[in-house]
């Protein structure tokens, strides 16, 4: 086989092995998810656990803690089938980072589930544990997704990034929404959180909307609980127009966090479509690449038989007719690079959002030596004030670096 | 060693292999500047001995063409050594695809010197051939840039990329130079040709001045040879203020052709110096993210001995101390890799300008069913009508994609 032609065929193999990778990465990616299911589960009955002082949900805070434990127990075997596979692995030295954080953070959870069950700690600290541990977690997922090679891949992980992104959102306001209806009563500083997060989870869910498989959205569409959006959407117009350090109903908690519950609960259907929308994909890529590698070699294989036959070159070298062909190959398989190239630049670019907000925070963390939780407060707080988005505040902080 | 620590060290080891890779790349890209010089060298000496029907420089021709083909002999070796090591090379499609085309032309430079020799093709004709070879040679040095995940390593591959294109245009322009005063005459179209390429020139090395290391840059100064410089300003200037169609001085010939050479070669010196800058980076890189391993370890080695002999834990937990340090770390290397990002995406926003116009260029192709050549020459002939540049054109048909 002459060299042009090798280097051809070497060319879709590393395509292959990037997919094969991206499988390893996108069943990472699913188990990540069940683990962040279930530490915002107990994360919400940690909530109200602590707000009604130990008299909630004794029973289903123990199942669920029992329950994170084996996802726990999944992670950490799926962490290290992706150590002893680490040369196969891109973007490693990310990944690997983001996951010792996960490590770190999962190795500090039993101290926290201590203090909740001696309710040694406040509903507002005990989230701020899982908070952390869960952005630990969504990091993963988007280092996976930021470094996939195939537009469509890359596709399906933007939108299972963004949906998990949305639906720690949903978590967070379960949780601040428990609270207030558990005090009995709301500031403005919560309110303010709140309607924040409302308009991320918003912004999240458009994205993923942005990106997803028509037949998710579809799913996303019919799944959404009418009745529990409808009373959900209730409780946040009484919370958000209850005068500053007003009272609201705590008898409201029960309806609130099981409205909140069930829906997140329909986003956990989503996120399992989502991920084996994901799977079915790697698979079916894999297939389809190494199909085209046989037939390119096939083709190849007929075309220099017929060269020898027709005496057109002698075996070592090509004929007139197959250096056509080569010709033909090696352009349509640049020209197929660089559409994917292109199609894979859209959809990395609903990452950059983020990325935008990660820079500006680095440059709040080393300018004014905050830490990374109050960087954030204060990019939100302007955006707050400023009547903002907070990516329009990131991109204002990077434009202003020398004054920092 | 605690999990936490296992994916910290294993991060470093990625970035490591990353810096190896690197390495590899850097070689490649050596051998592959050093076929360039060869084949610029060739293409204007043939463009001379064709436009002196066969008079000039034959002798010099055949002893080029033995220089080239040993340089040919060199990538094709330096191509199989990176087959052998495919699974450690990153943009592996990408690359490979580039090679394939590279040994797709190579194949054809045989013929193309019978040609040459037998003054069986025009001048223009010649050229192209070497001009389609050495693009797509560049091609690979833009990949391995694209490709590079160090901040330090892409600003010197940027650098040597840019450069690397500069000499090529410079190349070029004394090509059609050559022609022309071989010829007696020079019409508008190669003049504005002619100025295209003097453009494009500058805008590649202003690039290769922006990011290259200050010592290159002074040398890339002194080394320029002054009377040269003057001599060949003189002649382009004489060239540009001809009408069209009149005549120029044909015993010019030499003084262009010589001074041209003087000047590219006093190019390829700085491009030795960029190659070797780049190697000793790739070296420097190494040895010191080797050096950050060791101690990181060492360090850690030692704060979990001190753990196990104050009893702050059983050996196969972390105490509250070595905890604080493990996060220490683990904060401190993402912040680093967020920073290199940061660095590594401003180095790479200079090859933007370039995707951007294969995109146009790939657009026109498929939309118009032109070849790659023909689109270029319908974007830079768009340009030159319209007084703009050639960025800006195809920024423009990107956005006009639906029209097309």
């Amino acid at each position: 086989m002459d060299s042009a032609l090798g280097f051809l065929l070497a060319a879709r193999q590393c395509e292959i092995d990037e997919l094969e990778h991206l499988a390893l990465t996108s069943d990472l990616v699913t188990v990540v998810a069940r683990l962040v299911h279930d530490l915002q589960r107990e994360r919400g009955l940690s909530n109200v656990y602590l707000a009604s002082r130990g008299a909630r949900y004794v029973e289903a805070l123990h199942q669920q803690v029992a329950d994170s434990v084996l996802a726990q127990q999944e992670i950490r075997a799926q962490f290290d089938a992706l150590d002893t596979a680490a040369h196969r692995v891109r973007n490693g030295a990310r990944l690997f980072s983001r996951i010792a954080y996960v490590l770190y953070a999962l190795d500090s959870l039993p101290a926290l589930r201590q203090q909740v069950q001696a309710q040694e700690t406040k509903p507002e600290e005990a989230s701020a544990g899982y908070v952390r541990l869960i952005s630990g977690l969504l990091n993963v997922v988007f280092e996976a997704a930021d470094s996939a090679s195939d537009p469509e891949i890359s596709r399906a992980l933007v939108a299972l990034f963004h949906f998990m992104q949305g639906k720690e959102y949903a978590g967070q306001e379960r949780a601040i929404g428990s609270a207030s209806f558990a005090s009995g009563q709301i500031d403005a500083p919560r309110q303010q959180h709140w309607q924040h997060l409302i308009e991320a989870q918003e912004n999240s869910l458009q994205v993923f909307n942005d990106f997803t498989d028509p037949a998710v959205r579809t799913a996303w569409t019919s799944v959404q609980p009418g009745e529990a959006l409808h009373t959900m959407e209730r409780l946040r117009r009484v919370a958000a127009f209850t005068s500053n350090g007003g009272k609201v109903d705590s008898n409201a908690l029960s309806s609130w966090y099981e409205t909140c519950t069930e829906r997140i609960d329909a986003m956990k259907a989503i996120e399992d479509l989502l991920a084996n929308h994901l799977r079915q994909l790697c698979v079916r890529r894999i297939e389809q690449a190494r199909t085209e590698l046989r037939d390119q070699q096939a083709n190849l294989n007929a075309l220099q038989q017929q060269a020898v036959r027709q005496d057109e070159a002698p075996p070592a070298l090509l004929g007139p007719h197959l250096e056509r062909e080569v010709l033909g190959m090696v352009q349509e398989q640049s020209r197929r690079l660089q559409s994917m190239s292109d199609e894979l630049e859209t959809a990395r670019a609903a990452l950059n959002e983020r990325k935008v907000i990660e820079r500006a925070k680095g440059l709040l963390m080393a300018s004014r030596k905050l830490s990374e939780e109050d960087a954030h407060k204060m990019l939100r707080q302007t955006a707050m004030n400023q009547g903002k988005r907070l990516i329009d505040v990131a991109k204002t902080v990077l434009s202003m670096s020398d004054y920092l």
